[in-house]
This record gives C-alpha cells, sequence and structure tokens, in this order.
C-alpha cells in the first residue's frame, strides 16, 4: 500500500484526529478504501453539513444550526436568574443530562493557561461581562468548569472580578462519584470531599 | 450537542468505522467540527482522490494507481518462477517489508468461509488458476494466508487443486516469533513450532 499516494494521503489527514495512531489510521483508510461509493458520499455529505450548518451562538456561544439564537438561549422557559459557565460546548449536554439546571449558559471556549499563553482575551470572557452588564436579572453565575489546573485558574480568575460585581458566584461541588467506592477514590478528591462536606 | 442533525450525521457515519464506538465517534466529530475548513477540504479531498485514483490490477488484483499493471507485476527486477497468494492487498506491504521474497502476487481478497457463505467463486481463484494457466514459467506457489481457520481451509483447498495441476505448492512458516518468549507462546503455535522443527 505504500505505492498509493493517495491512500497514503487519506491515512495522513486520518492520523491527525485525535487518538488516531499512524497503525489505526491505515486500518481506516483501507476500510475506506474498500467502503461503497454511497458510504464515502456520505461520508464527504455530513464532513460539509456540519462546516456549512453549524455556526456560533451570537449570546452563549455554544454551536447551534439556528441563524439566530440557539435552541436554549431562546427557550422562553428556561428561568433567566442563573447562568452556567463550562469551557466547551460539548459539557452544556453533560449539565442537561444531569436534569438539575434550568437556567442559561455561556461557553468560554476553553480556560486560562498562562504556560501556554491562553489569556482572558483568548476567551469569551468579555461577551461573559457584556451579557451580565445587559441582563441585570442574572442572580448567580455557576463555574462549571474542569477540576484541573487551568480550570481552577479560570475560577479563581473570574471569581475574584464577578464578587467585586456583587454577583452571587458558585462552583459545582467536587467529591466522591456518585456509586464511587472511598477505597478506590484518590487523595485530592477525598480532601476536597472532606472540605465540602454538607450537614445532614 | 443532541440538538445537533448534521453534527450527529458526522457522528453516525464516523461511528461505522471499524474500532469507532459511539464515544469515539462523538469526539472525532466534535474535533472536525472545530478543525479549520482547509483540513475537512483537505480530508474531503483525500477521501475522493482514494475512490477515483485507485483501481485493482487486472493481474494480481491488489491495488494500484496505475492504469494498467501494478508497479510490483510490471517490475522487469522480480522473477517469474514464484507466486505469492495473499488474503488482502495490505498483506502485500508486510511481505515485501520482509525483503526476503522478490517474485509475483496474487490477492485472493478473502478467504474461503463455508459459515458465511464465501465460496471459491467469491475470491480471485479462477484468475489465479488461469494465470498459473498462462505461465507456465511459475514453479512454485507460496501460500501467505492467515492462520485462522478460513486461512487454513483456503490453504487445503488450493493446495489439492495445485498439487493436482503439480506445482510446487508451500505454506509460510507457523512458529515462534522472533524475539518470542517460549514462556508466552501459546499452545498451538508452540505445537506447530515443534512440528515444523528445522535440522541445523
Amino acid at each position: 500500500m505504500e505505492q498509493l499516494p493517495s491512500f497514503n494521503q487519506l491515512a495522513h489527514e486520518l492520523g491527525r484526529l485525535p487518538g488516531i495512531g499512524p497503525k489505526t489510521a491505515q486500518r481506516l483508510a483501507y476500510h475506506l478504501l474498500r467502503a461503497s461509493d454511497e458510504r464515502i458520499e456520505a461520508l464527504k455529505k455530513s464532513l460539509t453539513a456540519v462546516k456549512e450548518l453549524i455556526r456560533e451562538c451570537p449570546q452563549c456561544h455554544s454551536f447551534t444550526e439556528e441563524l439566530d439564537l440557539c435552541k436554549l438561549c431562546s427557550d422562553p422557559h428556561r428561568h433567566q436568574e442563573s447562568i452556567c459557565i463550562v469551557e466547551d460546548p460539548a459539557d452544556i449536554s453533560r449539565i442537561e443530562g444531569s436534569g438539575v439546571f434550568r437556567g442559561q449558559y455561556h461557553v468560554l471556549h476553553g480556560a486560562l493557561n498562562p504556560l501556554e499563553g491562553v489569556g482572558p482575551e483568548d476567551l469569551k470572557i468579555s461577551s461573559l461581562f457584556d451579557r451580565l452588564a445587559n441582563n441585570p436579572g442574572i442572580k448567580e453565575v455557576i463555574l462549571a468548569l474542569d477540576a484541573d489546573l487551568e480550570g481552577d485558574t479560570t475560577v479563581l480568575y473570574l471569581a475574584k472580578i464577578l464578587r467585586e460585581k456583587g454577583l452571587k458566584t458558585t462552583r459545582i461541588a467536587h467529591g466522591v462519584p456518585i456509586g464511587g467506592d472511598i477505597d478506590y477514590i484518590d487523595n485530592r478528591t477525598l480532601g476536597r470531599a472532606l472540605e465540602n462536606r454538607v450537614q445532614l
């Protein structure tokens, strides 16, 4: 197969996907080479559609196929009192899946990472502050960022400014997962679970 | 992301690839959604190219981008005395990588599988016999098929007919892999290695 430039090119493109190594890329390319023309057309069409149809919601910066605000932003049944800040559009599905939150969302598209040069101006932070200024009905900002160094940095940065603005700012709890066996929980998670203990 | 039909469609198409489960498909679709337009174009172009440029060699049935015979079939430096039978075009790269064989190839495009209804007429077997009849220079047929049930069935079937035609028929050896620790080799491989022991 080394003598087929178009095959190698396809394997190269597939190998750029996350979690796809050179061997897997070759296997996938080989599968696609043998797949029917209809399947290849369907894959190409769906690639085109994703690029053409999916836009960023001008308000929450999540992904949407709507021409104006996304379905969540334009849903009149969702309340306007609290806004949940997430790093990625995919995080919204997770939180919606919990069924607990019925307010607004705002996607930062990343988290602060000074070591890699990601500063506040690279995230949707100024648009968050504009949104908060234009919507005095928002009473609480819930930070649902990842529990890693970048998430923690972003939480500290945002919490300081939000407190100065007099807004109630909360962060989702970290602790033992439901169904989790304490024997198998790492020390930092267990420490956080102890610190954040809830009175019964 | 559940509310984006084009995203779900792309994840569905990616989920049809071998070894890609629903979660991985979602992750890949998400990555592609955020990839640059140039990368998506490059991926679509390489999918088109693979389908348009790659054909089957009319002689050995391997894949090629040549208009007539593939590079291996038309190489005047390769000898015509032996022909190596493989299941898939990808197997040729493996054997070429060993650097030991310099003869001709023939790709069956599969192996006999009576349980799934794959018979001799579904493989490139009649074209192999035509090729052997038209090339009396071929003295040896080397069967380099997989060491599984389908490969074994195909070897038995072909060996019987080839012996009747008076052709020298061999099968590649099975045994302990180079660098393999005997402690970790399965019983059947070790049994085969003992049966096929070589005099020193």
